[in-house]
């Protein structure tokens, strides 16, 4: 394993966190014990929660019913510690909002889109965009993961943006999810912002798909925030805690840990392969989405139809297209650990 | 002029219309007053309005902020049947809600934007989209015109989205306006639903250009939704009228009529040239974007700075910036009629 950056030990959330899918009832609104019980579950496997992301459907729900499902969480006794909300929108009043409630209760962070509406807006546009939140917010423990995704907000996050706001916040721009898909993009924000690793304070990059989750350790990088983890997330996790655990044998000079390391470099990658098959079969394009081929799954392992639904504009699997899911995920001997199946075992 | 398509009367909305820009205070906050005032003017230069546009920077504000100033606007007399307000969001929720309260008020329909945050969506899943917003809606009043701006919202309005939804809702879905700024699209549109307007109800195509009105109008179309209407709006009704007087002469068979629209062709083909002119001053790539341009003319013939004010992620024209744009404006003699210039004349 290549020397990786070395960054101070900090009380920041880390590892693999997931992009929680949002059940919908019948009438298409949020099934908040649905959606509590899949939380929990996810916790019980060492995950960390970021719900209201992309894979939540989060833009296809009004700011309230995001904000009544964050206080449902929050009260049926889900640690905030764990949980990275997702919390950007178009507006800076709408997003000011949801970051307000999101630092109120007390979670580790927020997931921040870019507005993506306007397109080809100026760095100098975003930048005050992101201080106008800050500043509105007005909250020292606010701590603002930027979401970098231009295959769906187009608006992207650049190096130099973040630099900038570095400069202007730092005790506010923890870190970024970097769902560019696009290794050199993540490598170049590693590189960018190492220096940052190894000052006082830390700028976490996780990277979108756990496909680069051993590439993004080597480097330095916090974990994963993956909509497949909401499925696959022992797995991944497993494959991120080996990594940590090589990362502090380097960290401390552990002779035998690096020797560790260095052995086990083939069972890395071989766990890496295996995170990539799983995710092989959910990004196919023989089904509508992803998020939409992740809640089948669920509904099939659950037992439990409702969990197929999705709100328009995206389009649940036909009955064909979730036959064709449950036999691939068969072959390839895909399971969801400790989950209680309704009305099965 | 050719032979055009035509279209029986009707009560729908038509001509031209403002997607009205939205003044700001210095909290960023929409200034209520003077965006009445606004729009007391546009209505008194011949305008419709449809407020809470692209231009508008409508998706820069919460539902709630675009809610208040809906009442706003009524409570001050504005007309709703004058009035086609933007109300798509990419979530039904916010969509249903900014709908019905347009349907509420009596506007005379709305502008729907398709739910732009995920990409590469299916015709089916924007199908269930609008089906499910016209069905909670549920008012025999909605007009709905579909919203075509890929530039911006990348998801796109389709024909065969358009035949699907007239044929479930031909009462509701009342045209569109394509942004696209591809005349050959406007064109397959117009062609598309020629055989709709010669029935007993039309779907009217609004340009989202002035630059193509004269080319819509020559096609049936039913005029244009245009940024620059915000501030050249007088010019770009006459052309609208001059036209709409060929059409009936036209439609009548009215060969006195023919004959003078005839000899008008080159004196319309000027006044296009004219208004081109104007779009291009503010179009320009010398200006951060054109609504900050429109905004900044405003505030210097308005004599009010500000109105030049805009929300992040945009930003407004620097010093420099507004001198040039002052400048070119003086150039080519642009006025903007009986607006009352604060401490001048």
């Amino acid at each position: 394993m290549p020397k990786t950056n070395i960054s101070p030990p900090t009380q920041h959330i880390r590892g693999v966190l997931a992009p929680v899918v949002t059940p919908f009832k019948t009438d298409l609104s949020p099934d908040r014990e649905r959606f509590i019980r899949h939380c929990q579950w996810l916790l019980s496997q060492k995950c960390g929660l970021a719900p209201f992301g992309t894979t939540s459907e989060a833009n296809s729900m009004s700011a309230e019913e995001r904000t009544a499902l964050l206080d449902a969480l929050v009260a049926a006794g889900i640690d905030p510690s764990r949980m990275m909300p997702g919390t950007g929108c178009c507006s800076i009043t709408e997003t000011v909002a949801l970051t307000a409630d999101a630092v109120r209760h007390g979670c580790a962070g927020v997931l921040m889109l870019p507005p993506f509406y306007y397109k080809d807006v100026s760095e100098e546009g975003l930048l005050r965009y992101f201080s106008e939140v800050v500043q509105r917010v007005g909250d020292t423990r606010l701590k603002i993961y930027l979401y970098h995704i231009p295959p769906v907000a187009i608006v992207g996050i650049t190096p130099k943006l973040v630099e900038r706001l570095l400069k202007a916040y730092p005790n506010t721009i923890a870190g970024m999810k970097d769902s560019s898909g696009d290794w050199n993009n993540t490598k170049t924000f590693l590189d960018a912002f190492a220096e940052t690793a190894r000052a006082a304070r830390s700028f976490d990059v996780f990277v979108g798909s756990e496909s680069f989750l051993l590439a993004n350790m080597r480097h330095g990088g916090a974990g994963t925030i993956s909509a497949t983890a909401n499925v696959n997330l022992a797995a991944i996790y497993e494959l991120y805690e080996k990594c940590s655990v090589v990362r502090r044998g380097e960290r401390r000079g552990d002779k035998k840990a690096l020797a560790v390391a260095s052995a086990s470099t083939t069972d890395l990658e071989d766990q890496q392969a295996q995170l990539n098959a799983v995710r092989q079969v959910f990004s196919s394009r023989k089904f509508p989405s992803m998020i939409a081929a992740l809640k089948q799954a669920i509904a099939i392992y659950r037992n439990e139809p409702e969990w197929a639904r999705v709100r328009p504009p995206l389009i649940e699997l036909t009955t064909d297209q979730a036959k064709v899911l449950a036999t691939d995920l068969k072959a390839i001997g895909f399971a969801m650990p400790g989950i209680r199946t309704k009305g099965h075992s």
